[in-house]
């Protein structure tokens, strides 16, 4: 088996139903832990199937991202036809991952009476049943309330669908955990994750609603600034922006240093009779401390600041746009990229799992294009014949 | 084991030697999940013990967020004595989780020698093998550049550690995955997982890389409406704030038919020459058609809207501020939310983990204060005696 360590999940078959980011994710990241993946979609393609951005033929860079490895099957889904074969191919594999909330035909209660042990997983929009997008869902949530600058009155959205990533991994988990007690017991699962339920979850255990409870306070905006820590956003002489972490003792020791300002620190401390080895009290007097270390980054140029912080404990990284990254060895020199060719978009460094088992990453894999794998499954997985698959494709349950 | 199916690690053990946000949140959902996860920190605590938000009497509401369900050792990991004693636990339980990384006494190698199958699981800060948080990792990484109002010209950081906690759950999936390949083949793992990385990957996967390397263009600021979709931010008469998403040609006929613009939508359809059945031509022509929907939500209150939005499908949310969260029955008539006494904290409504398994949300248990199951897990891990622990306790190797 030392072949497979890399592909732990070899063997497994799952069955997607899907639409837009966190189930497509969840799906491919189960891929590239070594199942096979085969995502299903109605004919025409799911509601995510041509999503911005696109090349200037209209191929979606987007759809290709999040579906790599998997193979897809395209069926009308509306016919009972076509419905059929796809409980047929959900009772083979043993496993359903769907956003696709709410029907009849692939529901829990439906697909056990063809596979009694299956494992189903469900991501709903909210946890009262409501619909919800990444998007709705954290309008709702608190976040973008206390994102952005101190001075602004109106939210600030995130531009990382979150609450869709994090959702996508948790379903991931529910997968192979249900796999792992299927193994041991005989028995399948049925799995629920409202997206609501993430988000809210990560907000209670983060303390964002447990201090209002507790407390009675409430998170405020702060800007760029980290909540209970020292944290701040300095510009250099050169228009740089530069995320300056202190979290310990000896980063705030180093960056006081570096900025030739232990002494104004300690004079400060006195002044304001302040105890700056507690992180609670740099906190509480950022701003005069960032007075302080300002005059320092405004001094030196990104090229300066980089060489002088390098050398140091702090925790800092200069901001930097999507070209720059896709520019930087962190990216053209990392072993988590590999050159891909992705038909119909081109060739790319594409990231594989972000994580290395026994010191190698699980390697990108190109994404199939709608229907591409049609015949080959239903062959492979359910036996049929060139006829059976022509026949199907004349009547146009599959294409 | 149908009493076992919301608790489908039962059994598994694992040690975690952490801090922050990611691993205390991998080993939190692991007990969520039914294993039995020992924190094992420093005798006078990990650099997170203390972190805000904290109570009036300084007991930190954080900490006792992410380490709920646990049991915490106290160890002085220092000494030789000290890190002999947690090499036992790490090789009885099978399985270690930690994001302090470079230590040798609990490399992979030395703790492979006292137990080959092992499962080690490393959570670091950049994949160059430099140091990184989830503030400074996300500065690199190319969204504070693009996230809120478009005429801003600096950085907005993100508030919620979007990395962190998708690192956590990441960190999750190996450990099952990891158990599972165990299970079937006897082998260990040892996966590693640098932060950037699950930042760079989930860049790459959602296309904002990718379109620099395959279309030369990068994302631009577009304050809170969502890239490639017809998505805005609305006020109401008295200052509520709104948004809304029309996904599909439904969502959007219906937001036309909610604000009485159906018949200026097609007009501007007509004046521009474009197709608003296309998602791609609602995003181009955004401003224009938000000009026409402004004027209805400027001319109801957010009851009026929320009456008439609830009656459609379009997806919208009201922005609330986590105040607001908290008093919603989607937290207080929620089955993922259960009162919880904290001892330091209170009592309050904690989030289990976000999934239901058949019907049920894993609940969520109190975090213990730091050393509390000191005796009890050197008894029952190690089979020490009274009078062994209290050696070592009077030695101050543990506490």
């Amino acid at each position: 088996m030392t072949a497979h360590v890399t592909r732990p999940l070899a063997g497994v078959r799952i069955v997607e139903i899907s639409s837009f980011v966190a189930v497509p994710l969840a799906g491919m990241t189960l891929h590239q832990l070594g199942a096979e993946v085969v995502r299903v979609d109605p004919v025409a393609g799911a509601a995510d199937y041509n999503r911005w951005p696109v090349t200037p033929d209209g191929a979606s860079i987007y759809w290709a991202g999040l579906n790599k490895g998997k193979r897809s099957v395209a069926a009308d889904i509306r016919s009972a036809e076509g419905q059929d074969l796809v409980q047929r191919l959900i009772a083979g594999s043993g496993v359903l991952i769907t956003n696709v909330a709410g029907r009849e035909w692939h529901s829990y209660e439906t697909l056990t009476r063809l596979r009694p042990d299956l494992i189903h997983v469900e991501v709903s929009g909210r946890a009262d049943g409501g619909t919800g997008v990444d998007y709705t869902v954290n309008a709702g949530i608190g976040f973008p309330l206390v994102t952005g600058p101190a001075d602004l009155a109106s939210p600030v959205n995130h531009v990382l669908p979150a609450w869709d990533v994090t959702c996508g991994i948790y379903t991931a988990l529910a997968v192979v955990t249900a796999l792992r007690h299927r193994d041991a017991t005989g028995e399948g699962q049925q799995v629920r994750i409202p997206l609501e339920n993430v988000a809210l979850a990560t907000a209670g255990n983060l303390s964002f609603l447990t201090e209002v409870m507790v407390n009675g306070t409430e998170r405020e905006r702060i800007g760029n600034s980290i909540f209970g820590q020292y944290g701040q956003q300095f510009t250099s002489s050169d228009g740089g922006s530069f995320m300056i972490v202190a979290l310990t003792n000896r980063h705030f020791r180093d960056l006081c240093e570096t900025t030739e300002t232990a002494d104004a620190v300690a004079a400060l401390a006195k002044t304001l009779d302040a105890d700056f080895t507690d992180e609670g009290e740099r906190y509480r007097h950022r701003e005069s401390l960032s007075g302080l270390f300002t005059e320092w980054f405004a001094a030196h140029t990104a090229g300066e600041i980089t060489a002088a912080l390098s050398a140091t404990s702090v925790l800092w990284e200069r901001y930097r746009s999507f070209a720059e990254v896709v520019d930087d060895d962190r990216v053209r020199a990392n072993p988590l990229f590999t050159p891909l060719r992705q038909p119909r978009i081109g060739e790319y460094l594409a990231p594989g799992l972000p994580l290395s088992i026994n010191g190698d990453y699980p390697k990108a894999v190109a994404a199939p294009a709608l229907g591409d794998d049609t015949a080959g499954v239903l062959t492979e997985w359910l036996g049929l014949s060139e006829d059976d698959i022509a026949a199907l494709t004349e009547s146009g349950t599959v294409r």
